[in-house]
């Protein structure tokens, strides 16, 4: 395959915490000096801007998959914006356009493209760490994923799993 | 409205449990005997058939939201088979259509429905009691659902939310 | 296959000539007489809504695929309303959903509808009789569809080709 | 807006002609070098995939819009597959996702693309001329779209109906 390797980051929108929009900067930044592609839900809110926006900010190449339908409301950093007019159906594409991903806090949304992260068997890292979401998803996916508070651990992690699938 | 109500009941598909296709079929008729519609994933395995197979054994009306484009694969009890080809895209259907939902039991997918279904604030029942699925989505929606293994219970639930939405 | 015949009936919208929104309430009408399944985009306008009415008014069951995501905008005579929060993305839900289809007059969305379902090998029905359309489509997909102005020898063409399906 | 221009070129798959072909590739190349970004849909056949290599040869991105789920099949020249899992449903991303759209050949898809694209206003050409095509859409929408056989002349009427956007 050419392609490169296509990495999403998913996390809270208007309710990330500033730590959470911290970590999802730092992490933006380092998918996109591995040279992978940044992929996020495009809008401009929380995780998925400051994850964008780190990229952007390194030079790095940013698909933004919107919700809406109008294309308008786009995260400052997002390079290549995909209007999909679907709603939270578009978490679906989000997760099968992705070579691995990185949940970055917990929303709902969020939650819902880990769930489907894990069915579709997608390489996948939780961060920071959660005991209790670690404890939920063990339960449902034994031994399927990673956590960690560490951004260097984290593209380790997905180097290793990018490398093998 | 002159329309009826559409009660989702989300669940394991190829791996649910003997007592959770109980509890699905249990719920399906209870539901159709409150003359609402139900509705299901549509395919012929789990929970979705069990459910829908309880709902059309007294004669209700039932759903089935098919991921697969070509309307083959459909659970015996399904009436109205919705075809999609959108995949796990359809999940996102699922919740907005109904106007409560059942998750008995848990899958990913269920998972993914129970995620958007709190973020769509829509009246949840989570089937059967499970600790630490209550702890997690406490967490994250609190005070949003409620958690039960009776199936009069649940329904006494959905139609008082339904009365008041 | 025990679920009944479902007939979707495309056409404008907001801009629908009153011939066309006649038309459309006759076949409405005419396909919950033969206790077929009416299929709608759902939406309070038009073409959509005129067979819906036309169904509704003698008893039948009717489908409306709706493109918000809300459900709160509903054509009267929709019984079982499908959220898809979709947009015209929903256009594709209609055409896969329906055993047989009946576009009753143009707009865009309805060419859209007509082109997906020649491409599904769809049973097809162009109404009322529009020369320029007819030589458009035979071109594209020559012997594939029906054209007429007269509702008896539309529902004659669909129960013939259900049977033969 | 700091996002590039991105353009779509849809048209016939498995059943293009060798002119379309090579219209496509000549098509993907021009855009390429207008530096705007490619979209296709994506798959290994026809004028998506010769419109893909087009681009590509010259250095070109291309985001290719897949309708499977599993991102195996993608066409050469694609840099970035964006997997759906959505079949058809994926062609309304297509036309909300370019800012202008170039129809090269006519198949029963494309003709849906086309009617998305006026639905939705976008800029269009139709390409290489076709006098019943281009009846057929000025009668649903006139004078919305330009109709020419040179890529030049297709080139400059993007790049001012980009401009005046």
């Amino acid at each position: 395959m050419t392609t490169q390797s296509i990495i999403g980051i998913m996390g809270p929108g208007n309710h990330a915490l500033a730590t959470e929009r911290q970590l999802a900067n730092d992490l933006g930044k380092a998918v996109a000096q591995q040279d992978w592609i940044l992929l996020t839900g495009g809008r401009p809110a929380g995780v998925m801007e400051a994850a964008s926006q780190g990229a952007a900010s390194v030079g790095g190449t940013v698909l933004g998959i919107l919700p809406g339908g109008e294309g308008t409301e786009i995260a400052h950093g997002v390079t290549l914006p995909i209007v999909t007019g679907m709603g939270q159906a578009r978490n679906a594409i989000n997760v099968l356009s992705s070579h691995g991903i990185i949940a970055c806090g917990l929303s709902l949304g969020t939650v819902s493209e880990i769930a489907l992260a894990l069915k579709a068997h997608k390489p996948l890292v939780l961060m920071p760490q959660n005991p209790l979401a670690q404890q939920f998803f063990e339960y449902l996916a034994p031994g399927q994923f990673y956590m960690t508070d560490d951004v260097n651990l984290c593209i380790d992690y997905l180097r290793s799993a990018l490398h093998h699938s």
